[in-house]
């Protein structure tokens, strides 16, 4: 079952790797950068790849990401003794369900999407041993698609790992080892309170400078002085608008409740500033930009490594 | 009038300058490297400049990039064929008001603000002889005061001309070469229209960056992990907010309607994703998600230059 595509010659480079099989699901941005990334430091002894888009998987063989694609995830993760899925958000319970019945005893299954308490649900009802360890490696890029794949995207990013209460300690000391091996700074924290971060930090802002599209969509389609002078201001702020629409979809629908939680924050931050500026109010409006500034200069102290490069998801 | 400061040995390196005698009023960063690019290219007999701070004198004096400074913009502008107004928004009018009666016969005065609908007021009501030339240069940085000048600023960024009925065409000849020696790309529009394209473009980003940092002060303030996690996504987006709180607070104040209407837009775009969001809309969420990914893929083909470099404002 699912069509087979080998690559010649690619074989592991160290006698001991870190993962025997392992198997990634997805061979899109992240999924591709995962088996980049550990190709290059041989950390597998084979590396196979699933994905339903054709394309994906010639490229993933002509790259040498991988050993061999399978159109069809349940067949690519025999025998493997680590699973990576790298589908969005929306598709990895069902991922799951499909491939739980062909996992290898003991192997250890794990993700790379932006949601995390959807996810530990899943595993937790699919994946009754304890072997399937929420994760969300903190990198992107607006580009998507193996074409962008890098084995060095990892490299000074975080990567969140959100274990629940029945997920095996030491499944979670194999994916830590792996997202440590290809250059990642691994936390650890449970799958709730990493969406509530995540609405905050990135959830919020995605759909915030979407709503800002929105608003100025048919100003720009119809003013050609606009569009000329849409410089740096807008188009740093917009930038993240360029990430996959199905990703974001997905997001917002998995991470829902903290999103509207946030947006409610957001909007009564906006009612604030909004009044200021009708009612004059030079002194309240320094006020709030004061602290704003202040607050973000404080932002900039940290997480100075790979800032330009990572964007968070 | 006015203490005076003068630098040592600073001339003008060409023999028939564009300016005989340039003042600059207000020597932050966009008035500081006005001075520097002159200087650099030789575009002026001789440069003064005038400030409140004394801190922005003694820097322009000890970076070459006046010949003399004052601490009153009265007896600065004195013998000046061109003054370049480089105040906040919220003080061109009156530092107008202070110079008119001190400018020589013939004197074109202009302005670096990110608002010319008032400017424009003010100049055709205390410069009844149409020398007063509206401008606003695309160009800026996060760091503000002379410290963060530079000679190259203006280098392939877009510098807005704002004239209105009665402003003599040939001040407007003479600014436009002013700015074009020293690397700006020249545009003209309306002041009216100008001020709508950066309400949608500049400010209204801006107001929303700030909203989003005082929705999620409380939270940042609190939560270690959250500014642990708060990388690329997060900083990208509010970068703006670190720009300078006087310079904003007078933004929102003088272009105060053109705001209140965008962010009605804004209010209407982000009403319908959270509508979308709370009824689990993915149909509707994805179509809007990928009309603004093809608006913002739009405007990446367009102000490739200097992109970087340039904050709009």
């Amino acid at each position: 079952m699912g069509s087979r595509l080998e690559s010649s010659g690619a074989t592991a480079s160290s006698s001991s790797p870190l993962v025997k099989r392992l198997t990634i699901i997805g061979l899109g941005l992240i999924g591709a950068s995962v088996g980049l990334a550990c190709r290059a430091r041989g950390l597998a002894g084979e590396i196979r790849g699933a994905d339903e888009e054709p394309d994906h998987c010639t490229h993933a063989i002509a790259l040498g990401m991988v050993d061999q694609v399978f159109s069809d995830a349940a067949s690519a993760v025999e025998g493997a003794d680590m699973v990576v899925l790298a589908v969005p958000v929306g598709a990895i319970a069902d991922t799951i369900e499909r491939i739980a019945p062909h996992l290898a005893p003991g192997a250890v299954v794990t993700d790379v999407g932006s949601v995390k308490g959807p996810v530990a649900s899943a595993m937790e009802r699919l994946l009754p041993g304890g072997n399937g360890v929420p994760g969300h490696p903190i990198a992107g890029r607006e580009t998507s698609g193996p074409q962008a794949a890098a084995a060095e995207l990892f490299v000074g990013a975080k990567c969140a790992l959100t274990p629940s209460r029945s997920t095996d300690p030491a499944a979670v000391t194999r994916v830590r080892a792996l997202w440590r091996a290809i250059g990642s700074e691994v936390l650890e924290m449970s799958p709730e309170r990493h969406d509530e971060i995540f609405a905050a930090v990135s959830h919020l802002p995605h759909v915030v400078a979407y709503a800002l599209m929105g608003a100025i969509l048919d100003l720009a389609e119809s003013g050609e002085d606009l569009r000329e002078c849409a410089g740096g201001g807008l188009k740093d702020f917009t930038r993240v608008a360029m990430s996959h629409p199905v990703m974001w979809r997905d997001i917002c629908l998995a991470n829902r409740q903290p999103i509207l939680e946030m947006i409610g924050r957001f909007q009564v931050a906006l009612d604030q500033l909004t009044v200021m500026i009708r009612a004059e109010d030079g002194e309240g409006l320094y006020r709030k930009f004061e602290r704003a500034k202040a607050c973000r200069d404080g932002l900039n102290s940290i997480n100075e490594v790979g800032d330009r490069k990572h964007t968070a998801q």
